[in-house]
């Protein structure tokens, strides 16, 4: 989407080399870098400069490219899968770039290989936006609907970060947001900070600002009572993981806003490509163990101190713990739809299967 | 309560002065200061050196009492019940201590006024005490009747600070909390840390760390989860009002964790001394006005940073507002119960009348 004016992708060639946003700088500075090296592109994933299903896995995807073109070997192929797989073993969509790249290259030819790999990245990326376009024109319908019907300003909750930043571009959650204001819909987005961790209020709070969406940062606790005053017409959050029977694992808090949505009325809804669902899984709130993160995310804030510098402050007493569950699942009966990128479903598992047969079918 | 194995209150006379911990440092640095004069007074107030509305009270009526023992005369007492209620003027109890303290001092001969505003305000806070011993004993129970139960350690989710150091001594949604403790019962607390201004990290953290109540700091986000896993046996919050058929307003994020405690079974209560209650209003989410305070609130965070230093961070780009609603009201039908100083009732206006007949018929 675009930065003051310009578009932008997440990931992209330029001048012969990819180039990223290092997200970590974000909001308070716009670091544009290369990756020019393996070593360069699992740090970029390691170390959260690039953060995101989606974004992760098109790095891989570059990654394996870029080292491609410096030794196309099989030993090079075999150890690149390795390395960068290394840097988040628990990301699926890494995973699956990674073993997509190898699939590809390992029956060619190593000469042929870095053409091909640099093919196959570009088209991963391609792919996602698609996707995520996708995504956002199926929603679209949902808030020109209530714009309809309501004859003003459309107000959209979201909590952290399914935006263009955590994709290649459009986001999930976001999509239907920019075509909303590309279709020259009034909309308005209240950004959950998004505690500990605080994607909202730097990430889509700057993504919001630098596309030119309306737009309030709020705290993570102001959400119920905007919905009890019917000050929020629709929730739209992303999901790192939803289960066959439709519930949602995502960032915690996600469940919190789901309840409040759901006892006022207001449509909750998740966007997510279809490779989200995991078909395996079905009680989600009993069968996804939730991550435990370090606890100095909760007792520590990082933001721009007054003299520019970006650093991290202690909020909490010395002495004092913390718990940190990173994810939450909101049970699907709270779920009012899943925006997909081949339309809206129903949170529910005959729904989700009519949707996408072939996935259900290959999972049983 | 104890300060690292001594027992503390929030206001105090010790070497003929009143003295008080300015908590604008906690949890970073213990700062106990004297206040000698009125205008000392009027800026600890005023600057939130202390606050929480009985501790607002018993502040200034300590302050109308040193300016008393400086100028006894009816034009001083006029002036001070003036310059101490300008410092937070919709503060209820302010308002309150400062007629108590002119509707006893008025009619008697300046020379005796000093002494008897002294004692007065001592008695001010001793009453606080009481009223909040009382709230901690009715609240014990429920935790008692939980622990016997459960046979195991109970686990209790407190939201902002409605501890010790909002008060004289106790605190009200602390209260039940440290009598549990000194009746030996395995307790263990969660303590949201209450975004925007952070008085659950900050405060009520110190507060638990330094008495010795095991707790961890846990953000605003994460209590839907920990309810919905079984985590959390009780909640028990504060609130600045209280409507006549059981409405709460407290601080914003107070609801969401009342609706996660209602779709899990976990019963929720909330503490307050019986002048918290609003007679006069009975439907809080209709007529409560919510005050919206400022954006700075959402979108910097004070904490200390790497030098040792108190700082403030910004978390958003430059560029994006806040909204920044400061309270929030929980419908009667999401509260278990209230806990008062007479006992624990239903949150509906006929038990609450039963509890209180006076003040219902007064109000009448």
């Amino acid at each position: 989407m675009k930065i003051n004016g310009t578009p932008f992708r997440s990931i992209w060639c330029e001048a012969g080399e990819v180039r990223i946003i290092d997200q970590r700088w974000l909001p308070h500075e716009l670091r544009i870098v290369p990756l020019r090296t393996r070593a360069e592109f699992a740090a970029a994933i390691r170390d959260m400069w690039v953060r995101g299903a989606p974004l992760i896995g098109a790095t891989a995807a570059w990654g394996m490219a870029v080292q491609m073109a410096e030794d196309p070997s099989d030993a090079s192929l075999a150890e690149t899968w390795q390395v960068l797989h290394e840097t988040r073993p628990t990301a699926i969509n890494l995973r699956w770039a990674l073993n997509e790249m190898r699939r590809l290259l390992a029956p060619l030819p190593p000469s042929e290989r870095a053409a091909a790999a640099a093919r196959r990245a570009a088209e991963i990326c391609d792919e996602d936006v698609e996707i995520n376009r996708r995504i956002g024109a199926h929603g679209l319908t949902l808030i020109r609907e209530i714009a309809e019907r309501k004859r003003g300003r459309v107000n959209i909750l979201t909590h952290c970060n399914a935006g263009w930043l955590a994709t290649v571009d459009w986001g999930t959650a976001t999509s239907p947001i920019y075509h909303a204001l590309e279709a020259g819909i009034d909309v308005h987005v209240f950004v959950d900070e998004t505690r500990p961790r605080n994607q909202g209020a730097l990430l889509t709070a700057w993504e919001m600002n630098s596309h030119g969406v309306s737009h309030d940062l709020i705290v993570d606790n102001a959400g119920g009572h905007l919905m009890q005053h019917g000050e929020v017409d629709l929730v739209i959050v992303g999901t790192d993981r939803t289960t066959a029977q439709g519930d949602v694992c995502n960032k915690i808090g996600t469940y919190l806003k789901a309840l409040a949505a759901k006892a006022n009325g207001v449509p909750f809804y998740v966007a997510l490509p279809s490779p989200t669902i995991d078909w395996t899984v079905r009680d989600g709130v009993a069968e996804i163990p939730i991550e435990e993160r370090s606890s100095a995310e909760v007792t520590h804030v990082q933001g721009k101190a007054p003299d520019g510098s970006v650093i991290s402050v202690q909020i909490s007493p010395d002495g004092t713990g913390a718990r940190n569950p990173a994810f939450d699942v909101t049970p699907a009966s709270l779920v009012t739809g899943l925006i997909t990128e081949r339309g809206i479903c129903a949170a529910e598992a005959g729904a989700m299967e009519a949707l996408f047969p072939e996935a259900a079918r290959s999972a049983a």
